[in-house]
């Protein structure tokens, strides 16, 4: 995993407010994006905390963060109503009054102009910023954000919204940042690789990585059937990177079997297959029953899928089975619908019914309910068929309904990657 | 929203430890759910906190804590890894020793045996936990959790995955929270409501809202095209929850128009028309464009669907909307495939295919690609038929391919739900 390396000397901490984090009904994305954003550039998040809309706890909680950082970054509690109290709280912990922003203001009377509301002495209030700091212009909504200096430190302090946090940081504060403090270089390449446990990955890595400088760290992320492997390096030196860095990236991909990896790059499993469809310009179409659909929404979610994946369909019922994948009633009868024989129908049908080069099918039990004595929940059977062959495999998965949906999904993609790069 | 009630007298902060969360690798989902459990038992969140793998954060963030909180929970850094370091720093911080535990030592002997991997002394030092604490015994991995009494307060330390960390607080720690302190009784009523502004709602309930009393809060929780209603009452008094609480409850309930109440209960919307669709017996088939199967995925995701979803085809190409379901090649010739007239046709195609009782169909541009003057990103058509009629409505969406698929996905769930409850 990438954590701490001694040439990330700038250290920042992120101070979420709101209450509806601390009550668990939302999770925090505005910390994960902000931190992704931090590493990024070469900045250290020392830590994220996460209080609620009380102004004892968010001067506390600054004061703290001010102590052991360069940076402190603020976000929520800006809007017009009673519980977002942050601006007067910093009010008074930076003993400073407000000043008026022109710009802001017709900003915001522009933007009411467009939708017909009308402008209120509540909604004039948001042009004010805090005395001790400089605008950070909202573009994406009327909260303006604020950049304050405290001599070497500086306090970044957002709005809420994600989409309004996250363009004021993209389209000024990250800038600033780079522009105030001296950071490092970072560098990070990826290998995506699959049907290799972790434990056996870090086996034949371990010499590699014992040998990595303090300055490069190689990240395990794994996630169903496929782990993904990050070298990253944080430098001053880009010479250094630019040698040792790709150096060591050589090394590790020498030692990794090139049937176990499926991409050199950061890519999704169904972004990878994708690729693979669009290079040799086949075309796909998957029959599912117990992935409901969820495999083709994998697919679909890549922008450009169309040029690859003809359709698919879902075929709940035994009668779908029969009537628009061709599977034979007697198949059902005699070996049920979740079983080799059926899969290995669908397959065969869907690939047909849209005349494409590859086909993928599921059928299985995702539970609660329908499992039989030889057929427990998270009984899958999966099918890939190209022209020519039709290849199946069942697999026991366990977990609730969403996981055996998803892993199947998964597991089925992966197999279906195995039989295009076997041709 | 439900922000904090003087009544809820009793504290924790939560820490969880691992540098994954500060560089935004994962999300913190455990703090996430913690703080649910929390609340739903009547303690209150002040504080959540990351820190890094680095054991001045972790004493540091444990003191301040302690010094305002009831209640401290610690998560992650006590596995066999030299990086989990959680353990060591509270030996320090605590100024005490540590004891074996032979019951875990052999609960991990036993696990290993299972799975045949050598017990190493690596190992063996999983089966000690701190001096001053009593074990939460780990039911479902290695790392045992521990409970410290500190006077009044109490530090809880748990390991950071998820499965064990959720199974060692509900099979032991709640309760022994429970025990330990006096907390107030909590409890909650949802009305789901379609088709009808957050703002006008906050309008229709402004009086109603300002005459609760203040250990009674009234959450809004919009999502695309829906907002939940969430009525919390935090109490010591149950008969103040029978009777002003429910009385507070029916006055909401007559302000919201009934058309637009969806549920007056905690329920998706899939999970809504999954019960009207069984409620009436009837059954539902999807016909699939610019949704690519998320719709069929919604509907398949509530467990029992196989009893009223029959099916769907994902029509991607042209060929698939003419062979399967049937559109006419002039349809598309003289309208395109995203017009009122193919997503009408396929609907009616698909219900036909199927058998089924209604149908939803969806096409339109998800983007970056596909637009034409006519037909920017973001513009869907959606189709919902019975056996006797068939509604059409066009929308124009905003946003990236994912929000485009999603929120038509949702669109075309509420559209049958309005066609479902007309008849």
């Amino acid at each position: 995993m990438f954590s701490f390396v001694p040439e990330m000397k700038i250290t920042a901490e992120i101070i979420t407010i709101g209450d509806e984090i601390l009550i668990g009904q939302i999770v925090n994305t505005n910390a994960v994006w902000l931190s992704q954003q931090l590493v990024k550039i070469g900045v250290w998040v020392s830590k994220i905390a996460s209080v609620g809309d009380n102004s004892t706890h968010i001067s506390y909680s600054l004061k703290q963060a001010l102590l052991s950082n360069n940076i402190v970054i603020i976000t929520g509690g800006l809007g017009p109503t009673n519980d977002d109290i942050t601006k007067k709280t910093l009010q008074d912990f930076f003993k400073t009054g407000l000043k008026k922003v022109d710009e802001v203001e017709n900003h915001i009377k522009s933007t009411f102009k467009k939708v017909n509301v009308e402008f209120l002495p509540v909604h004039e209030q948001q042009s004010y910023i805090l005395g001790n700091s400089s605008l950070l212009f909202n573009n994406y909504g009327t909260a303006p954000g604020m950049w304050i200096d405290e001599n070497e430190k500086t306090v970044i302090i957002l709005p809420g919204v994600p989409k309004e946090m996250k363009g004021i940081m993209s389209d000024f504060a990250l800038d600033k940042i780079k522009l105030k403090y001296k950071l490092p270089e970072i560098i990070s390449k990826s290998i995506v690789t699959y049907g290799i446990p972790e434990s056996t990955l870090a086996e034949i890595l371990k010499e590699t990585e014992n040998q990595l400088p303090d300055n490069i760290k190689l990240a395990y992320l794994p996630s169903f059937s496929s782990v993904k492997l990050r070298l990253t390096s944080v430098s001053y030196d880009l010479n250094f990177i630019n040698t040792v860095f790709e150096n060591c990236f050589k090394e590790i991909l020498q030692k990794i079997p090139t049937a176990n990896i499926a991409a050199i790059q950061d890519l999704k499993q169904e972004e990878i297959i994708g690729k693979l469809l669009s290079d040799k310009g086949k075309t796909l179409s998957i029959a599912e029953s117990c992935t409901g659909g969820y495999v083709s929404h994998l697919i679909t979610s890549v922008s450009g899928s169309s040029q690859y994946f003809k359709g698919s369909v879902t075929s709940y019922s035994n009668s779908a089975k029969i009537n628009i994948l061709e599977v034979e009633q007697s198949t059902i009868d005699n070996f049920g619908a979740v079983s080799e024989q059926c899969v290995r129908q669908m397959a065969k049908g869907v690939r047909k019914k849209f005349d494409s080069d590859y086909a993928i099918s599921t059928s299985g039990i995702a539970g609660p309910t329908g499992e039989t004595p030889d057929k427990p929940i998270g009984t899958v059977w999966i099918a890939v068929c190209n022209r020519d062959k039709c290849l199946t495999k069942k697999i026991k998965l366990k977990g609730n309904r969403e996981d055996i949906i998803k892993n199947s999904s998964f597991t089925a993609l992966e197999f279906l990657r195995q039989l295009i790069i076997s041709e």
